[in-house]
């Protein structure tokens, strides 16, 4: 299963792709959609939206997982979050694409073990899990962190349903 | 020209479209673009992209105008709101459109005259600039003031840019 993880934001949007056989993980590719802070911001979505829809198509996901984002006390930087993820969303959406949604919590607490871990402590674990692998960015080393997060999730989901079907 | 207005909403997305010529304006549709709260919110996201896509493959604008949405202090409905926003002005963008962004202070300013006219006065407003309109929805009421601001605007900036080019 191939899986395509995404940081959204609208100045940098990172981006992973890993793929994973039983507990057997391997980097694909990670980087980060950037956008120019002078544009406007329609022209910085629709970049983005380029961008993304150029990684899916180079990288043919089975399925994509978004960071749940966190609101924080600035509504204008919960705005501008908003309308980044809302492209983060829509592209694999577009592609037929089933999406997760983990906050990072969840996600930290899936691959470091604890769900107040630091971005060091994300990053060294993304390493051990992705042997060799070099980020592009912070926010593409956050991205591929979430893609563990759902291959995790999404297997241990598979094991559900296959053990209730067993035991129907 | 003709112009399209969008009110950005994740359950209803108003939309409106009009055709200016000098200072006469006259109705052409409006609609409203709807998701179902039980869905997904990419499955919401992906609806309100095909929707508007197809409003402006049917009407055609010149030129589109997103309303400036208020950053109000819940975050989450911030969130929400700016992950439908961001879809409103990427459509547009796709289409290759201008887009204008107006804050809800400047609509009302415009179309009534006023900044803080109630919901009321604005759809008043907006019936005597567009005899005979019905609204499909309040939302679709708001997208049609906002395309009269735009199409306000626009003009006043020709204006101007006729005036300079014949001070040259």
């Amino acid at each position: 299963m191939r899986v395509l993880g995404v940081d959204p934001g609208l100045r940098n949007m990172g981006w992973g792709v890993i793929e994973s056989r039983g507990s057997h993980l391997r980097h694909i590719a990670n980087g980060t959609c950037k956008t120019d802070a002078k544009d406007t911001l329609a022209a910085r979505l629709l970049s983005l939206h380029a961008q993304l829809t150029d990684v899916i198509a180079a990288y043919e996901p089975d399925t994509a997982a978004v960071e749940q984002t966190f609101v924080n006390k600035d509504g204008a930087a919960t705005l501008k979050l908003g309308q980044a993820r809302g492209v983060a969303l829509l592209v694999p959406a577009q592609a037929g694409l089933a999406i997760g949604e983990y906050s990072p919590n969840a996600i930290k607490k899936t691959v470091v073990g604890v769900g107040h871990a630091d971005k060091g402590q994300v990053q060294a674990m993304v390493r051990v899990q992705l042997p060799g692998v070099t980020f592009d960015s912070p926010d593409a080393a956050d991205a591929l962190a979430i893609a563990i997060c759902h291959s995790f999730h999404a297997q241990s989901s598979g094991r559900l349903e296959a053990a209730m079907r067993a035991a129907q």
